[in-house]
């Protein structure tokens, strides 16, 4: 790496800043990459290592070994904890960065609308520990149902209440039917698999409200097939260890998943320029942070429209976004203006379970085993790493025709049992 | 199942209590197994995950699953707390169990020798937990070494002590110098192969004393091919966050590992049974606890000689108890005697690395890559369940033809460098 080279500096080895990095293989500048971890998360198949369907491994690899062969690219397990955008710096844990380029790609936290306190009872899932807790927490109220003597306890400790409709929602919501009435029910004595009550909160009129109305409608009928409960119009007020309260109503349920919002990562507050209310950067349409020529942020963390419409938060806007800025960077560089992004739209998809999911391609709109199988092989195309993509058909395939799951593990020091204490003179919703 | 069956109830999914349970298939009784964890532990295996060759999921299968069809068991995620021998009942958390017959197979934990203190900086491989905390520090003390500046400080960080040579130590250490020389070299720019310090101390004099010396002698040759340096004759009087204290001389380590000691369980000693120094239960040669026909105890947590010799707390020995205390109920049942445990040695084997291993099987003593390909095929074939040895067959073979890991993933909540503290008036070790 010759040491007079531009220095870009990318911060966040996501979606967006591992593109970015790619993108710039053969561009005459060097490039050192920031991540708080060590690895390349595939984010869209999170839901799948919460619900034990595949290992942490399968769907994270590590950024040393995505970006090996790249000798323009030093990469630093570390956290960015400071930007000065005019001494075009950056500050680490305890040590600096000075750049020529930037690219903040630092995504997206879990988001409780002000209610941090929740987060507690109601974790999120963003990452890999999230992802373990979350099988943890499951897992255990299963274990836990299994010796519980009393109906109603045993009841709360059965019900599991997903709270946002959007795909996360959907997926987890999902995902827990199936572990629950196809995986768990077979293992168990005194479980019966009618018991595990599954429910879907979303305080909008309809889920899925990014996709066509037809398409909500169809994935809330697959969801309903698989035994989960869709309530719409349905704003939580409070959560706590008895369950999640709507206005007056409580829905008792030792286990509360927060599927619902996202916010920018804390980095955000600290560039000086312009936020909305969920702290996303409103960035140019170049990419660059108003004011500055060689800042750039893409991905979760930022906001920006088109055509009137807010750009989704998901993985294909920051991937187009990464290689924009890598081309404007290379611009630049040749003397030559920076272009606009324009996001090229080619399709969304969520899925919902076995055989079950909605895409809309355009005009196209497909549900069911279809729509299905056009996700899993999008999206084990665009795993990174051939080890993974086999390791995960594998896994898939082997769930698919036994019904088994291989990640069903409980980890972590303490063995913590769910507790649901009582309701204390609240009226209370029948999750029967 | 029938609840007037006699009640057989098992404390530990092991490998001696899980052999138990299967042996009682067709007996006329009703089991119930309690386990702390979810999950059966194939514990030969955990030094690698430990060090990033295989996830937690290939190693480990939920017990629910693996006793899924034998309808005479129920399985409990539970921990005993206490056992009352003459009222025949066991407590677990907030329940309590009656038994017709009690068999304990609660296993060891790592032993300090009294050096508790040292249990947080030199961590022990005994679960899963151990083995991702090892994980994660021996790929953060690379991650610290390629920012670190300062050459002592480098040094520190690349300086990876084990201690003790038995099967655990040898295998750990081992496998980081393969992991250090052959995987992890390649992706980083900043740390040379030759940098890492691996080194195996053990206080007797030779490693592997369970062997015939003329393997211990080959299986050192071995490590030390591999880049491991060997002190024999080493006992350890200290060991802090500088690193590790033979008497007045100090090796300077980021990095500990403790693979010395193994201890009973807690349990053994609220039974009033006589114990060895190390908490293990004397049992009579029918596996009983000595004055009480209807309680055994088996594995790890047991001490038994045989010809004069204590059997090693390996799990063969475990396994083939299990199966006696199965035969020894149904003769009970069948108004028979009971018989005497004869422990039958096919053989042990140690692995080293790559291709190095050795195994003693009587009078033939192997070594090198025959010893491996021994090792490999005896251990994928008792893994219990056909996916995780397909899995770990293939993590193998990636693996063995690449180079790579696939499992190289630092999870846990906080990103935590390991710090090194320069030495204080101590002598210090050169670990050139």
């Amino acid at each position: 790496m010759k040491k007079d080279l531009p220095h870009v500096v990318i911060i966040g080895a996501g979606f967006g800043g591992l593109t970015t990095a790619q993108a710039l293989k053969r561009a005459p500048v060097q490039i050192t990459v920031v991540d708080r971890t060590n690895h390349h998360l595939f984010q869209p198949l999170l839901y799948q290592v919460a619900m034990a369907g595949l290992s942490p491994a399968d769907i994270a690899a590590p950024i040393r070994s995505i970006l090996r062969k790249q000798k323009n690219v030093t990469v630093l397990l570390d956290e960015a904890t400071d930007v000065n955008l005019d001494e075009q710096t950056v500050n680490l844990r305890d040590s600096e960065l000075k750049y020529d380029y930037l690219v903040l790609a630092t995504g997206g936290h879990t988001s409780y609308f002000g209610h941090d306190e929740w987060e507690k009872v109601a974790p999120g899932l963003k990452d890999l520990d999230d992802a373990v807790e979350i099988r943890r927490r499951v897992l255990l109220a299963f274990e836990a149902a299994e010796k519980e003597t009393d109906p109603e306890r045993h009841r709360e400790l059965l019900t599991f209440v997903v709270v946002g409709g959007g795909p996360t929602g959907v997926e987890l919501a999902g995902a827990i039917a199936e572990l629950a009435r196809f995986v768990l029910a077979r293992d168990f004595r005194n479980i019966h698999p009618e018991a595990a009550e599954i429910l879907l909160l979303e305080a909008g009129p309809r889920i899925l409200p990014s996709f066509a109305p037809d398409l909500s409608e169809s994935a809330e009928r697959q969801l309903t097939e698989l035994g989960v409960k869709v309530r719409t119009g349905a704003l939580v007020t409070n959560i706590d260890e008895h369950g999640v309260y709507l206005g007056d109503e409580i829905i008792k349920a030792a286990t509360v998943i927060w599927g619902a919002g996202v916010r920018a990562t804390a980095l955000t507050a600290r560039l000086g320029a312009p936020l909305n209310r969920a702290g996303h950067v409103l960035i140019n349409r170049d990419l660059t942070l108003p004011g500055y020529h060689n800042a750039f942020a893409i991905g979760d963390m930022t906001y920006l429209e088109q055509d009137g419409k807010p750009l989704p938060g998901v993985s294909p806007v920051a991937m187009q976004m990464g290689r924009c800025v890598a081309r404007n960077i290379k611009n630049d560089l040749a003397g030559k203006p920076y272009e606009e992004f324009r996001y090229l739209d080619k399709g969304s998809m969520a899925t919902i379970g076995r055989k079950a999911a909605i895409a809309e391609l355009g005009k196209l709109h497909l549900s069911g085993f279809m729509a299905w199988m056009a996700w899993l092989l999008v999206h084990i195309f665009f795993l990174i790493g051939f080890r993974n993509r086999f390791a995960v058909i594998f896994n898939w395939a082997w769930s698919y025709f036994t019904y088994q799951r291989g990640a069903r593990l409980i980890t972590g020091r303490r063995l913590r049992l769910p507790v649901v204490e009582s309701s204390q003179g609240k009226s209370e919703f029948s999750v029967k």
